[in-house]
């Protein structure tokens, strides 16, 4: 059994977040599992195709109980949807705008609601915002399946998802990473352009997770500097701080054996 | 809280292990996150600078007891030391050899002993032996330092600590990956050629984690199939087959809520 020496950062949402550490992208799942070794467990909770809809039940089941014993704490959590909620009709993966904002919320309410079994006040909470679609590259993607599919994504449609998600933040209060606008903005306010920071016009290639990367860093940095990564100390100390005659003075970090 | 949803490979050694996830690496501790996403939480337990005698008391408290609820089980645990072991005094991590192989058995026994706290008899074990050492580039990185310091590692004593490892595994029947002779045998059994793998004499760089990533798949594959992770179902469905309809029956994995 493992036991849960770290707290924990949570990474919950979709595709672009599952394949946060893929080999060759630098994903922003493994830079953070990097930066925070010895402080947090980084965990991947990112689930391909997933909407809010289908996120709800599962993210409910990724939080412990605020009785549970032996549970880690969650320090930060991520919660990063959209690109799917925002497919249109007749896409499974479609969900309305409106449910798209009761689901997120419900989704921080589960942690900052009192009466929530999941209440964890000290939990950060992170919203981030889709990525603009390129609905060129997509809609060829598209075009070449057998058989060839109709474009499921729509530029504007997407956009008013991110700006949803940034209004929520703003409302509830919580730190807020905006994809859209810093992909947008990159890309020169130009859809074609896209391509450099979205391989497919949808995920976030090695050029993407860059930018999102140093816009998360410096939103935790500005928002939660208290859990940026330079501010948490490591669990077990740095080798050259243990007491090397008396290693165990220092390396028992529970009190029932120092 | 965070939910222990997935059971956990972990990963527990010294710097080489800590620096798994490292950009630009394509680390085996990244490539187990990216293959595992959705089936098993890889957790980073290195520790740089530590032997196994600083480890020991670590790891006991890495592993929840066999009485405790809510914790994740242990499915896969990589045991990687023996690079700062093999240190030649008078460095403060120098462990000699005897020590070593009783604190490598101790901590095999806390996971396969019966009356063992942490008894786990599921969990699959893999020790993996220290990389060899490139003394001429150690050598002169150390002697570069203000001020300079002594070679503080001998060729012959590392592969000595890493045979070592290679015995334990046999006599207890768990996996083993050489990484030691992975790595001699890829520098056509000559040390300077070293440089390949290790940058720094020390340390594995993108071509040995790419060496050693290959041995452990293969060693999993062979020895322990059950846990490979094409043979491990993901916990939530991939999003296809959800019940678009009626989507929490898919969707709840324990019996509280289906």
């Amino acid at each position: 059994m493992s036991a849960p020496i770290h707290d924990v950062f949570m990474l919950f949402g979709d595709s672009i977040t599952q394949g946060a550490w893929e080999p060759g992208l630098n994903g922003f799942g493994q830079r953070l599992t990097h930066v925070y070794n010895r402080k947090l467990d980084v965990l991947n909770r990112g689930f391909s195709g997933y909407n809010t809809e289908w996120g709800l039940p599962v993210f409910e089941q990724c939080l412990a109980k605020t009785s549970d014993k032996n549970v880690p704490k969650l320090r930060i959590l991520a919660i990063w949807f959209g690109a799917n909620d925002a497919c249109i009709k007749p896409s499974p993966q479609h969900v309305p705008l409106t449910k798209f904002v009761s689901n997120l919320k419900q989704m921080v309410d589960m942690i900052k609601s009192p009466t929530s079994a999941h209440y964890s006040p000290t939990t950060r909470i992170i919203l981030i915002s889709p990525p603009p679609v390129n609905t060129h590259v997509r809609g060829a993607a598209l075009a070449q399946r057998d058989p060839p599919l109709a474009l499921d994504r729509k530029f504007e449609i997407t956009r008013a998802y991110a700006e949803a998600v940034r209004d929520i933040a703003a409302a509830e209060g919580i730190a807020f990473v905006d994809v859209w606008t810093a992909l947008w903005e990159a890309a020169g306010k130009n859809e074609e352009a896209l391509t450099e920071y979205l391989g497919d016009g949808l995920h976030l290639n090695a050029n993407g997770y860059s930018v999102m990367y140093d816009e998360l860093i410096r939103t935790i940095e500005k928002e939660y500097p208290e859990v940026h990564y330079n501010n948490i100390a490591p669990v077990f100390p740095p080798w050259a701080e243990i007491d090397w005659e008396h290693p165990e003075k220092s390396l028992y970090i529970g009190n029932d054996k120092a």
